[in-house]
């Protein structure tokens, strides 16, 4: 494939495989060098090209958000699953399909009654469903307190019969976005590692297995202490980075690999302003970037190439198919012709992502060199 | 189809056709009633399955978003097509293609430049563009001012040499939403009428034809006057309804059609809180109603069959896959058991539609009676 970005349709999802593979290669090397394993998570990519970079070097293992990743890489040939969202019995009909395929696809839960359903249904369909107990680390989402009554009571339940087997405990330290500092992330690390270690302690203290403890999330993989006990590291964002990202400390904004090719569509002076055919669908309203210091308003923009522009300019409003940028200095319009285009670099990359069904792929520049597909929504992965 | 909604997979996008027949007749009723006609706004619904109780009883041309909407709509047999949103040289082909293929789709411009290069384009392929100029009503974001010299130019260019045909005058009141009274939308809505009518007399005045007056939104269409001149209006959203149209005053909460079904994965106690498998992505970040007097959080919580729980829930919080809700009465805890369903009515439904592929549809209650198809994206129809 030859095409440039200039001639490709907008808007559309670029992403740039050599700052990818330099984000990887990097996170895989940090994560491995300190022992430990690293399950990246493919909630942000969904794509199996992406994921074959995010593995390189690594176990093989991968963490999903969702059945529909999980059956879409399965079928890619990924046969070691960790569905990182708490099941619900509903949903454990589509899990047992996987693995009567060899698909070891784990699951979470946090509730004593979902871990006996597990159990008897696993039993009813004559499969054993892999289970990890989801440990509030301090996000306070999901989880149970490792010094709960109901952590044992998960722990026997998935024990009791047959049907389910206790897989470890996982945490999620989501609550990393919020910290502001190097210093303040690092110490969420080390609870999250803490309090994950604490319960499988008390899990084997019960008499149960735990094998696997598991935690993370990018602010806290790159900047958290090694805390003994943990055994596999999680995260996802890394792979693209983002200006949440890059704002918190987890990345330069030069890595980012992710960005919104669109066309500008209009002109208007006084205050000066270009219209951009991406907006609120092609960019998503996430705002993450407001509570930093570095608000980027709806995303940074570049200049076709991905280089920056002579003056940093923002997205300052989106609607459903129009974003607006506001250029202060009246000789940069003349950069910004109608028909001509940018590239948009997005404040929580998960987000901006899930809008489109592929990436048109680069390899530094503006040559396209492929396009990857991605597994979007819920339903059965096609 | 009889399944229910207890037994269909969670999230989905749930739409109550008997609230939707009950919008459109009503809005059709309204606008045909006024002796104008209605081009319904398919960017929110994106299907053609809710085009067709959009046209019943109206002259059958819509108005659209995407190229995609553009091709999907053709395809399933509707010929006049707006497409609204600014047309950059680079999509003339795609727009080409339909018109060979006997498909009416009529295009925005509001620059003289893009004028010129649609006229000369459309000589080289052997077509004629059929282009209107969109106007500035009072948004400031794309679209001439009715007195400037740009309006003639932009005329003049489409005029000149065949290639491209001017069809009239559009505006958009998105302002609108900013109102927070019916007599602040009534004002926008005759500003917004009265901008665009003068335009058109502008365009005749100086000898061109300007057939079609075309203006609106879902506020400024049902609470503005009838401006004289005005022949056709548009709007969308009032398909569904969603809660921020209903703050503002475009509809009841009663009426909207369209929510997202969701499961409750998770439990906590001390502050009390549901955890559902709806969050970010299956609802969207949108914040709209944050702005209003009815701040409903990232949605307004409704029991599995649609009715309203004991006392109002929103969902506090959203991450990728997680929804929050905080409940403040221990005693309802047990309505939201682990693996029971909610339904989540949207901020922005144009939004939360969009991450869906498919509605689950239910006449009144939770009984499915269809599924119907959606065009997401801006890629080729499929």
């Amino acid at each position: 494939m030859t095409l440039h970005l200039h001639d490709a349709p907008t808007p559309s999802l670029v992403l740039d495989r050599a700052k990818l593979a330099r984000n990887t290669a990097a996170m895989t090397a940090h994560v491995t060098g300190r022992g430990l394993r690293l399950r990246p998570h493919m909630k942000t990519a969904k794509s199996i090209d992406v994921a074959r970079l995010a593995l390189a070097g690594n176990f093989g293992g991968i963490t999903v958000s969702t059945l529909t990743e999980a059956e879409y890489f399965a079928a890619h040939g990924i046969t070691d699953l960790l569905y990182a969202v708490g099941i619900v019995p509903s949903k454990l009909d589509r899990v047992a399909a996987l693995l009567r395929r060899g698909v070891a696809c784990t699951l979470i839960t946090d509730d004593p009654g979902v871990a006996a359903t597990i159990a008897a249904r696993g039993r009813a369909l004559g499969v054993t469903f892999d289970t990890m107990i989801e440990i509030d680390v301090g996000e306070a989402r999901g989880g149970v307190h490792p010094e709960s009554d109901d952590l044992l009571a998960v722990g026997r339940a998935l024990g009791a019969g047959g049907g389910a087997r206790l897989a470890g405990v996982m945490g999620h330290a989501g609550n990393s976005y919020a910290d502001r500092s190097i210093a303040a992330v690092a110490a969420t690390a080390e609870a999250e590692g803490q309090f994950a270690v604490r319960a499988a302690e008390r899990l084997r203290a019960a008499g149960m297995d735990c094998p696997v403890v598991s935690v993370g999330s990018t602010p806290t993989v790159l900047h958290g202490p090694v805390v003994p006990g943990v055994t596999e590291l999680r995260c996802g964002v890394y792979m693209f980075g983002d200006l949440f990202q890059a704002a918190i400390g987890s990345c330069a904004v030069d890595d980012l690999a992710v960005s919104v090719l669109a066309s500008v569509i209009g002109h208007r002076r006084g205050p000066d302003r270009v219209v951009i055919d991406a907006g609120a669908l092609a960019l998503s309203k996430d705002r993450s970037t407001a509570a930093t210091e570095q608000d980027a308003g709806f995303g940074l923009v570049l200049m076709e190439d991905g280089s920056a522009p002579p003056v940093p300019l923002r997205v300052e409003r989106t609607y459903q198919e129009h974003g607006v940028i506001e250029i202060a200095d009246p000789a940069l319009f003349a950069r910004f012709a109608v028909g001509s285009k940018v590239r948009v670099l997005p404040n929580h990359v998960c987000l901006t992502a899930a809008m489109y069904d592929s990436y048109l792929v680069v390899d530094g520049g503006s040559q396209m060199i492929d396009t990857w597909g991605r597994c979007n929504g819920w339903g059965p992965a096609t």
